[in-house]
């Protein structure tokens, strides 16, 4: 017999502990990390049972917290998303989201493939009524007093119309309200160019139909933004197709990454660059804390019945803890049914518009 | 009587002194720290004559180094290309081209209008024969050897298909051979993920022929990258489309310079830090010269019958001095006649390959 959870009064996040590019034991430590701070956080834990149990006996913090899944297959990195669709009952993925599918769990959280992820969680939780492609949104370093912008969608699909980018422009306006405490957030449209000829036509429809949505879903539309806004204080949130999205995601990344690697070595260069660095070290830290990739680890898939944080597949502890923590939060604030019910709202009205071209330029 | 340039023995660039966001005399200065640096440029300026020459007179080591063409008109950066196309003739941009266009220059440099400049430059220097769409190509920081990759297209089109891809494969490799003297450049085809399953239709078909043409045109092919390769040291030039491209350099630029915010503000947090600051300041500078973007200040419009370099258009003196530069070196390497003799060797086989696309696969 399977054991419950009896979590009263916690809320639960379900998590897959297999799938990471370190193992287990880095997950298991990271959910140690979020329970040491936060005394109203449990867990299901999914993968080999054995060996799970071991490595959470030695965290005295996860004593009576947290409830276990057997599960002998792992999702790899390499697994390519249909075959895992047909094949992965026995994962600790698919069950990692059955647990969130049957309400023992406020949300599920995941190191593992993310193409899997998204294939498995459209399977298991199913979209919303109304979205037609799911996004997943993350939070980048930014100039906004929040100290972060929200970015849709960065690779849950490659394509997205028109009103794809409505529906991610009404699901981030929910995030950023909730996961951001943002009461009336301002929602910018990422293309080539602030003048309104430059871009791509389903970019033309898109900013015409997200315009005619702004005052009942309660945000300002900024327009169109550039790259550079991303990291910018234009918008709160970006909206663009998973393919753009992806992509200026990983350069950035990986420009923040070529800089700080720039950086620790100017400082080794000569022995007054050292001991400049020794003085400096508070300074960098503290640098390093405000972009620090792993605090804002963890993509939330939006447009799903439930809510599902999936963590960068090479996160230490740390990063674990931080999607750990953004489950908790959106669970906490209600998300996942505030945006259930903002969805439905606008989903009739967005066929309408769609149905009536002429409108969506008004 | 339109005056001559008698510059015997130098490589004469056309430079459009209007169109930056800072005005001629920063377009002056900078082409006075070329001048200064290289005994062997000269230059053709396009603009307000009489305000040209009294910027001009100020800078000795321009005597006798500039010609001037007088235009009354400037294309100024809300202008729309369409427009621009139709009543330019009498605009220092359209003269800075006809410059190329008439063999008195080697090259042209302007710091204006980027679809305006592009635009102009198809219709006054043509497309190669075989290029459908020509491309702008950027350097950008990276881990390689060489300290920069190559990146096309950036924003000349925003859309391309798999045969303007290869086009751009073909453009690029040619442009790193020339510009940053790699033998046998490395090129990469930026997509969501390295894993063939993933990413666009045209990216497979395109990932195809570039494959096929790799080695007659005498580069690696790589395969597919992703954005944190644009920086990293997987390729020596990155394959993408003129709007991801645009996207992604905008996102990594908007990064890097919140970075380097967030560093200074770091270091006036406290006493301390501002003393490290002192001592660290030849690290920093050190840095900042490494990934100084006005040292790579310069896309090059590739698939011309010329060569056209746009700076920036907020470039100071520095960015327009290396804008002019980067025109010199392609203009002493032949670069314009060697790439068009490569697109030319290759166009008619690309035209048979698209015909026949069962052997693409191959």
């Amino acid at each position: 017999m399977t054991e419950q959870p009896s979590h009263a009064g916690r809320i639960t996040i379900s998590v897959d502990a297999m799938g990471g590019d370190s193992g287990p034991a880095t997950v298991v430590a990271g959910i140690a990390k979020s329970a040491n701070k936060n005394p109203d956080i449990a867990f299901i834990l999914h993968g080999p049972e054995q060996t799970l149990r071991k490595l959470v006996a030695k965290r005295r913090v996860l004593e009576g917290r947290v409830v276990f899944r057997d599960c002998p297959d792992v999702v790899t990195m390499e697994d390519k998303p249909s075959q895992v669709v047909r094949s992965s009952k026995q994962t600790s993925m698919w069950s990692a989201l059955e647990s969130v599918r049957q309400n023992e769990a406020h949300g599920a959280v995941s190191c593992g493939n993310t193409g899997a992820l998204m294939a498995l969680s459209m399977i298991r939780l199913r979209k919303l009524p109304g979205v037609n492609r799911p996004a997943i949104a993350i939070l980048w370093p930014s100039r906004n007093p929040q100290g972060f912008n929200v970015m849709l969608d960065v690779g849950a699909d490659v394509r997205a119309d028109a009103k794809d980018l409505l529906q991610y422009a009404l699901m981030g306006a929910s995030y950023a309200r909730n996961g951001m405490a943002l009461e009336r957030p301002r929602i910018g449209l990422l293309n080539v160019g602030t003048e309104e000829h430059k871009g791509r036509a389903e970019l033309k429809e898109a900013h015409a139909l997200i315009a005619e949505f702004a005052e009942q879903a309660n945000f300002d539309f900024v327009g169109f933004v550039e790259g550079s806004d991303i990291p910018g204080d234009k918008a709160d949130v970006v909206v663009t197709d998973g393919f753009t999205g992806n992509v200026a995601i990983k350069t950035g990344e990986g420009t923040a990454s070529l800089i700080g690697e720039l950086l620790r070595q100017a400082f080794k260069y000569s022995p007054l660059s050292r001991l400049a660095s020794v003085l400096a070290i508070t300074s960098l830290n503290r640098l390093k804390k405000r972009i620090d990739p792993r605090r804002v680890n963890g993509g939330v898939f939006l447009g799903l019945n439930g809510t599902v944080v999936k963590s960068h597949g090479g996160a230490d502890a740390t990063g674990v803890s931080a999607a750990v923590k953004l489950a908790y939060t959106l669970a906490q604030s209600g998300f996942a049914e505030k945006l259930a019910a903002r969805v439905a709202s606008t989903a009739e009205l967005a066929q309408d518009a769609a149905h009536t071209p002429s409108k969506a330029g008004e």
